[in-house]
């Protein structure tokens, strides 16, 4: 089924179909058979830069679109359809380019943004470690200042696109203990003393590498540094509130595919002489997937709005993170059970969206970060 | 604690400023009184009519505000939060008034519409039976044509306004069997052989009456038709998607104000040496009702746009209300838990709260009719 | 609909069909009229002592019948589906036995039992105080020892039986802060300085009285101690782990006596052509509605088996209360919906159960301390 | 841990010992590397059958245990904790071999009983086809009867151990349209015309063959038959009742797996400077799942010793199913989630039982086709 959306423009239209037509020739065909050879598609992240569709957000004269998010994320809903690997791709390439577009010097800007948002440079997000995940101001990777730059050492882990990434946007520790003592740096590939463990075996997203990302006195230059010095974890922080919204779309996307897949089996399968859409029993349960779908959607396309206007939009990200990937792991799962042993198997795609499902419930911020966000917003000191 | 609100203009932000000057004035201070004793306040809703309440989403040329659904639904969810018998109240007389606006004669919107949404015509919407309920087109209330005019006998049950009410858009059958059977007719209050049952004695709402409507060999003019003969039933159902959405902006309203009081309380209360809103076991479970109520709020939004655009919104509608009501009765009841026995007595208004929810998930088709709509949507034949 | 029992002896289903006897009689018929008047039902409780129904579970040395955990609370179960107010005021009366029964001096247990058992004296238990709930330890009702037995002063709250009990079984300080301090002490009613707060208005539970009561230089020999000095918390925690139990088993049959009326108005109301019960939208809702009380009934059955075996039963007690509690509160409310209308006025039990449910969810410990209860003895610490 | 069990005699606390021995040795540290290569464990089920545990409750004069379906089950459950293929291959076999035991002369019963129960015939269950699952009496697998036998063509579908199976119970139509038109009949493996599909590829249970069964004129002696003609969807659904306590027994120790695992991590991973099992967050997160457990295994055993006393029990054991199996689904996701990251990769089994958990509430009756039981059984012609 096609979504019906509203959109803000004849432009956003366009980028719609141009995104629902790159996806049926380029996305959609391959996704299958990549999953399940853990192939990574990097040509694809090059078509999205030659179309453009890799720098919506930013702005026209660094080679962006100058998109409102409201529509990026749509476009990310839609890969994420298609392809879990290529719209989450997107949504953390995405956050990557940020610290550079945000907090970035107009140098880094004008020598970096072309490239990021026209498919040369994928990028990646550097923060967990294997000891600090939802405690990210407790990371301990280094970066010693020196006469001539930064010394990085240290050990960053569940690094989406960890080898197969251009360029590692680094938050790491240059001062004392806390949320204050760090930086971000932005690490080129193929440094010295940069190397990535092997892929993590998930059970998901298998084309998409995710790795632990290693510095072993890995040399950078005072240009590595994004913002200031000590500005780190509030860059970091300001990337993942527009990262959970992109995590917001992609769960909408793999959630309306399983349930597109489930209503089209639903309507054609018949048991006891009827359509089982025609059963209450899963009439009823698509009517409620379908409900938690458009609440979803509803929702990231809300903090968006408030993102587009200026207004704060950080709690109200979290909530759209946290309601979309919730809502997209029972829907999936109650979409597998519509088909059945259909569902189990992979000649169906049902299967792998559940399998997908699960990983948006846990990156950037499991849903339990997202909680203690929003709780944090609704005490008395924060409320006033 | 005020909700912020994306509203489209400076005017709708002076609507919504002057329902909460009102609700504070006028509203809020009886609403636990009034419920206590069952005492409805009909001169609320002339205050209401005065202020230009009453007519939001209908013509200024008829004494209407000419606003957008999207406004229109934030002032009964306002409303809604500070006392639901008004804030329903609202709702339903203005789908009372639908059948006349959207397909009464120029007569009769200049002879009526004033009146209605100047506040001296409360309007009831008669539909429900005894034995039709979910199945509104079985009614059996019979309007017999005559030389000059109908002549009605059945009983309407279930209806909000009950006695109270100035005028009964009635759904009665003047033709066949089903659906296509069934014409719409205004009746004033007042007519010899109109008569009501005693108010239910109900959970919650109790200042509102709810009654059976008699009629027993009421006499109508032919001008008491609505639209033509027969179109009753799509009438009836055109009113009720608008009705839905306004039923969708009460659970919202009830909810928040049972989140407000509990983030209060939970600000305030202390035990084991800390705020409770500082446990996870209490922040977390705020958390989820904030989303649930960010995501409900936003999909009623989303359905009142579709509508405002001249687009189908119906299934919108009836998700709207389906999830919106769900969420209501859960919020609510969790609310009560967070003040523990303090949320169990009437000295706080959450255990009203509570009560209020239950009925929204059954008026104006149960969610149960909710989900049949939506599933019908999803059929091949629907979609095609 | 009679529920089916796994009962343990002829002795059991005696009782089991003696209760259910004595409920048509005396118990059913008033539980509405008293209900809706907030009229105490004294003389049932009396008559429940007549006949052996009060003292099951203890020794039948003292009056009492010799009876498994594992019969007692079936018996309650049912006296709550008849009526909550008496299902949970034995439960409370039991606790409230308990600390003699168990703790107490041959001497206490000779004096006090018999009349406990017999139904001459209607016990209330007092640990929470209005600033001490989850966190009873930190109560601070002093029990000043003197030369001639203790001077109490302070102030209980939430008391179940208040004003209307003949003893208080009393959890004060006599010592230094925290748990050690505390003691238990038994205190008739008719003392000078024991007064009551007016009895609370809950939403549900009207015809038993909840108060606070106050102690103002109450005076207390030494024999109202019952156990050593420091030994209360002790007793009130150990006397809690069957009273959850208790509130498990009222919890089940109220939800039983909710989907038995549900049960029966779907296999009768027709809609549609048809009895609701056959269409899946209700059927199912009905399936999972049995489910999950048989689910809860074998819980807590289960966990009345440990203790009736001498094993450590109290974190499946607390399991059994969580589980019950808020499945009979999701029951209640999904037995108003089946009824619809019908459902949310007085005319049926059916929104009389829904507002019972909830004080479930918050005596003898929230849910969110049975939590707290539970999760603690998962702690690596605990499962050593 | 440890689950410590209720067990009606020593014998079963033996039986229970020896399985957790087996595991230990044989079965856990081979299923995570079977698992992944997707190899049978055949060999495992030769020891179970060597060890008396392939025959639990089945008569001593065949080779069983006599053991009741309470015991049987809990080494289910242990099994399935280990590895889901051998506790639900265990569980399959014992559905496959209730025929011959329940149904078959005393001859086939001597002949065939010994070697099912000792390891040397493991079974399969055919039953399903293509186009029939839920609607199992729609089967079009044909057995024509002729002078020497049945000549039998067709294809069955979902087949558990198809192509390693020594025996398939298969159900085909041997007369009219219908469940009357329905026998059981026996065939062993390798006949002519018997043949197999490439196994599916399943999201887990991969080590567990699923394939269809084809026949294509395949000729069994009249002696294959077991029951008499038509009496086949009568077994058919006896069996089922018994596996459908398997299939909970299999979902309960997945659960209590993934519980474990998530317990053993959060009482050792540390954010914050705490543990995260002593955050609230994750503390009550746990409590839930260990409460759900706790219930689902009390109300399957519930159902066991109904069946056990010979009690109709077949209603029980589809709630045991529903039950157990839905919540095997949510605790192992939430288990993941504990983990976070690391729950998402194969390091850890966690996400393998996630992936396991998902046909338990597909296999022998679809959840939905349990909630259609249970509410057949309410409605009152059922009843009375």
């Amino acid at each position: 089924m096609t979504v019906e959306r509203a959109l803000p423009t004849p432009e956003a239209h366009d980028l719609i179909d141009l995104t629902r037509d790159l996806i049926a020739k380029e996305v959609a065909p391959r996704a299958a058979g990549d999953e399940s050879a853990g192939r990574f598609p990097r040509e694809v992240f090059t078509t999205l830069g030659a179309t453009g569709l890799l720098g919506l957000p930013y702005p026209s004269e660094y080679g962006g679109a100058d998109q409102p998010y409201e529509v990026y994320l749509q476009v990310v809903e839609e890969l994420a359809a298609g392809w879990l690997a290529v719209g989450l791709g997107l949504s953390v390439h995405t956050l990557s380019c940020f610290p550079v577009a945000a907090f970035g010097s107009d140098e880094q800007r004008a020598e970096l943004l072309p490239d990021m948002v026209g498919g040369e440079l994928l990028g990646a997000y550097c923060l967990s470690e294997p000891a600090s995940g939802s405690d990210a101001a407790a990371l301990t990777t280094r970066a010693v200042a020196g006469p001539d730059g930064y010394t990085v050492d240290g050990v960053k882990a569940w690094i989406t696109h960890g080898g197969v990434a251009d360029f590692y946007m680094l938050m790491a520790r240059t001062g004392d203990k806390g949320a204050r003592g760090i930086s971000c740096l932005r690490v080129p590939s193929g440094l010295e003393g940069l190397t990535y463990g092997v892929p993590e075996h998930k059970m998901g997203m298998r084309s998409s590498p995710t790795t632990q990302v290693r510095f072993d006195s890995v040399r950078l230059p005072q240009s590595a540094l994004v913002g200031a010095e000590g500005e780190g974890f509030r860059i970091a922080m300001a990337a993942l509130d527009g990262g959970r919204l992109g995590i917001a779309a992609c769960a909408v996307g793999v959630a309306q595919a399983a349930f597109d897949a489930a209503v089209a089996y639903a309507g054609e399968r018949r048991q006891f002489g009827s359509r089982i859409i025609d059963f209450q029993g899963i009439g009823f349960m698509l009517a409620d997937m379908a409900t938690q779908i458009a609440a979803a959607r509803a929702l990231y396309l809300e903090a968006a709005r408030l993102r587009d206007a200026g207004r704060p939009y950080g709690t109200k990200a979290a909530m759209a993170k946290l309601f979309a990937t919730d809502m997209c792991m029972k829907v999936t799962t109650d979409a597998v059970q519509v088909l059945g042993g259909y569902g189990y198997v992979e000649d169906f795609p049902v299967e792998r969206y559940m399998r997908e499902a699960k990983v948006l419930q846990i990156v950037e911020g499991t849903n339990q970060i997202q909680r203690l966000v929003i709780s944090r917003a609704l005490t008395p000191e924060s409320r006033r």
